[in-house]
């Protein structure tokens, strides 16, 4: 799922350069990293991407090897749940027993053995083919950017650890959230869901009618190759997460515990976890031919491509990022505040920008 | 005089591109406003520009219709005064009796009118073959990064007012400038210079032989045509200041109030005289193609040259530099200190930044 435009990334992240196709996985450009990652775990044949036309476009540069009709082309921007019906109804039309996984294409993970185990354990639940299966990140600290899943009874056998999932819980306070940490049997919503045609129509059953609708639209348009029909069962689902569409209403649900690194990369901020740290815990993420030259400054994350050196001197707990026609400073903390900042440039009509 | 390097302002000058080639006078190039304020004052074949050797050859693309045989090219650095006398020594070679005006490349001096007033008077003055005449400003604050000249006896008649000057002060500390302010009759000094061959030839002959020895070889030299002896006689010359080797000594000195605007362009700090201004006290100086947005941002100074936006997002009293192949990001109060960065950056082998 590569669909996102990433506008807390801006000046690096443009409408045809959204933040999946950033070098924001340790140098490498996310959806690459993505894809890379899925080697060993199934046929190359068997990755799909989805994302817009205008990135679909963009996607050739980025991955030039990448068969052009295993991309899926949302008609519109219409959330999660939509996308995600499309995608299924296509692998689903080819190969109706296939079991699936959805991953966003903007993830750091790793390392990548640990990752596999945890997708062949999803995919072992899944293929009851009536469970829906996610991954749970244990969490570290109270975030209130991510979603929370509460765990039930622990399934039985196998590595690593999985759970009946109780309950979704949205981005919660930070009260709720150091809650949800001291009781503990809660864990962070990566987001990755595995399951099998079957599971998912079951779920969108129960109380998603009219996603179900179009999912079946979509599906016998597909296997006729009806293009404008497909189009046409896509935009008549509703505009919504597949988290409210279909994971809070679901009854078997499974969780499986990741015992990995996972970075959710949301903003500049997350450099301190994809990036290289110096001594005055400075971050940076730099592009070949881009350097950088610190001096009395800490705390900062510096983020430069293209031939030319970022130098702070003497500031603190800043972002500073340099592309070749833009520049942008702002404090750390109102990394995650970016999109106000695209929101005034289009507001002052500075397209131009976007 | 365009010899400087300009290192407080790092990464828009660089070793070949020295502060006086940097579109400081409201976006115009600082050598080219200096050479434009001198029309309708003398004859253009009158303007000479001395400088070094790296620069008189970039010097051809800044000022592409500039004579070359009115560059006079510096054999090695060696402060102002060697510098002044190998200039006054062209001249006078060619024409002894002239009067000249020396004045930096650097300085951002406005209105044009009265500038010109300015200089008449000075001229005037010069004209007794005696005088050596100097400019002085009203000093608005207690500033430390200038001199100050302590004026005496009123000149009669004309305008803009003349004084005998009586003592040239170096650059104080706080307390002594904030006297000097107090109990007025002090002025800064501009560095501009109004004399004679004869004049200059008189206070060089008090106290200072081996600068008066070394500016009688070249003269010598440079009329009968022979560049390395004046070069020779040039490295002879002592490494000092005009300051210090003549001004301080020199017992006849008038100096020329000036009613004008004067700004010695010495940091990005100067931005705020010399650029343009917002609601909330943030300066740019953006070439043509250059762009800034700024949100939520105060008291921030923004220098921008190419086809770049420079955004601010939050942040508050930063310098902000963005060129094609470097930014700098420090804080305002840091921008005199600007050279300790560039120290830096040799030491740590950068010289390709430099």
């Amino acid at each position: 799922m590569a669909g996102g435009s990433g506008t807390r990334f801006w000046p690096a992240s443009r409408a045809a350069r959204p933040k999946q196709f950033l070098p924001l996985a340790r140098g490498k450009v996310l959806i690459a990293a993505t894809v890379d990652r899925l080697a060993g775990l199934c046929e190359p044949d068997h990755v799909w991407i989805a994302t817009n036309a205008v990135q679909a476009r963009a996607l050739a540069k980025i991955l030039p090897d990448f068969p052009r009709d295993h991309v899926i082309v949302e008609p519109e921007p219409r959330d999660t749940a939509p996308c995600i019906a499309l995608a299924t109804a296509t692998i689903a039309a080819s190969d109706p027993r296939a079991t699936m996984v959805f991953m966003p294409a903007d993830h750091v993970i790793e390392p990548v053995p640990a990752f596999h185990r945890m997708v062949r354990r999803a995919v072992e639940i899944a293929s009851d083919g009536e469970t829906l299966v996610t991954f749970g990140i244990k969490p570290t600290f109270p975030a209130t950017g991510y979603g929370y899943i509460e765990c039930g009874p622990a399934h039985d056998g196998g590595e690593p650890r999985a759970f009946s999932a109780l309950r979704f819980r949205e981005k919660p306070d930070r009260a709720a959230a150091q809650q949800f940490l001291d009781r503990g049997g809660f864990l962070w919503n990566s987001g990755i869901f595995v399951w099998t045609a079957s599971a998912i129509r079951r779920a969108m059953s129960r109380g998603n009618e009219s996603l179900l609708t179009a999912y079946e639209g979509m599906l016998a348009a597909i296997s006729k190759r009806q293009r404008a029909q497909t189009a046409r069962a896509f935009e008549q689902a509703p505009k919504i997460s597949i988290d409210y569409a279909v994971m809070e209403k679901a009854d078997k649900i499974a969780v499986v515990e990741a015992a990995l690194t996972w970075e959710d990369v949301g903003s500049f901020a997350a450099i301190e976890a994809v990036g290289a740290g110096d001594d005055s815990k400075n971050f940076a993420l730099l592009t070949a031919g881009a350097s950088q030259l610190l001096l009395q400054s800490q705390r900062n994350i510096v983020y430069a491509e293209g031939k030319r050196t970022v130098s702070l001197f003497g500031v603190e707990d800043l972002i500073v990022v340099a592309v070749d026609d833009a520049v942008l400073v702002c404090p750390k903390h109102r990394a995650a505040d970016l999109k106000v900042l695209v929101e005034h440039m289009r507001a002052q009509g500075r397209t131009d920008l976007l």
